[in-house]
């Protein structure tokens, strides 16, 4: 069966995007750590992010470079921090998420809840930063 | 002022070893979130890992791959999280943690402290399954 990001991939679900090309993908999580918190995917479905091949691996993570950079530049943090867990969505997701402390990644904090209109703003503000 | 982890890079401090090419070194965290977590950084001191050139970064995420593998091996554990914070050393770092949980990358937990001869215990096992 395709994973949730493979139907956001196809158009089947609708996501807040962020940049696209060929090969990867980036569009907002839709329960965010913080505000701005972004998944960077491979289109190419495969679980285990070190499973991908070296091209591909390298590639996913200089596209999430670029956008890394435009993260930190649309929305107040000190730094982007960047994690990989993948105990929840069986499909390579990198997560960028706008930094102030040293609990940015801990995954176990409550999710935020933002209306659909701010998280189309904050988007609409990182596709700017590119 | 060099950066901690250029002092173990050049054996001005000593470090449990994991890996090491002509770019990049792996070696344990001396404060690990889990047994055997492991940092791996260019020998080039940069301190944001976003300012690094896309060489060098898809380079040092290629090497880290390579270790993740061997650590997976080595730890009993359900996957190898990767994180990027970079708020407490200015020399950019990834973390490789032994994942059971979502709570593997939250670095406001406390530290372990293992004893130097099950440090080298372990990086003994990861250096064997690379």
């Amino acid at each position: 069966m395709a994973s949730i990001f493979t139907k956001i991939v196809n158009g089947e679900i609708p996501c807040y995007k962020i940049a696209e090309d060929e090969n990867y993908l980036a569009f907002l999580d839709i329960n965010p750590l913080e505000k701005g918190h972004t998944l960077v995917i491979p289109k190419k479905e495969t679980d285990y992010i070190f499973e991908i091949e070296d091209d591909a691996f390298a590639g996913l993570h200089i596209f999430s470079k670029k956008v890394a950079k435009a993260l930190h530049k649309a929305v107040p943090c000190k730094r982007i921090a960047m994690a990989v867990l993948g105990l929840e969505v069986p499909h390579a997701h990198i997560h960028l998420i706008p930094m102030n402390d040293l609990g940015a990644t801990n995954f176990m904090k409550p999710k935020l809840k933002l209306p659909a209109a701010e998280m189309e703003e904050i988007a609409e503000k990182i596709r700017k930063a590119l």
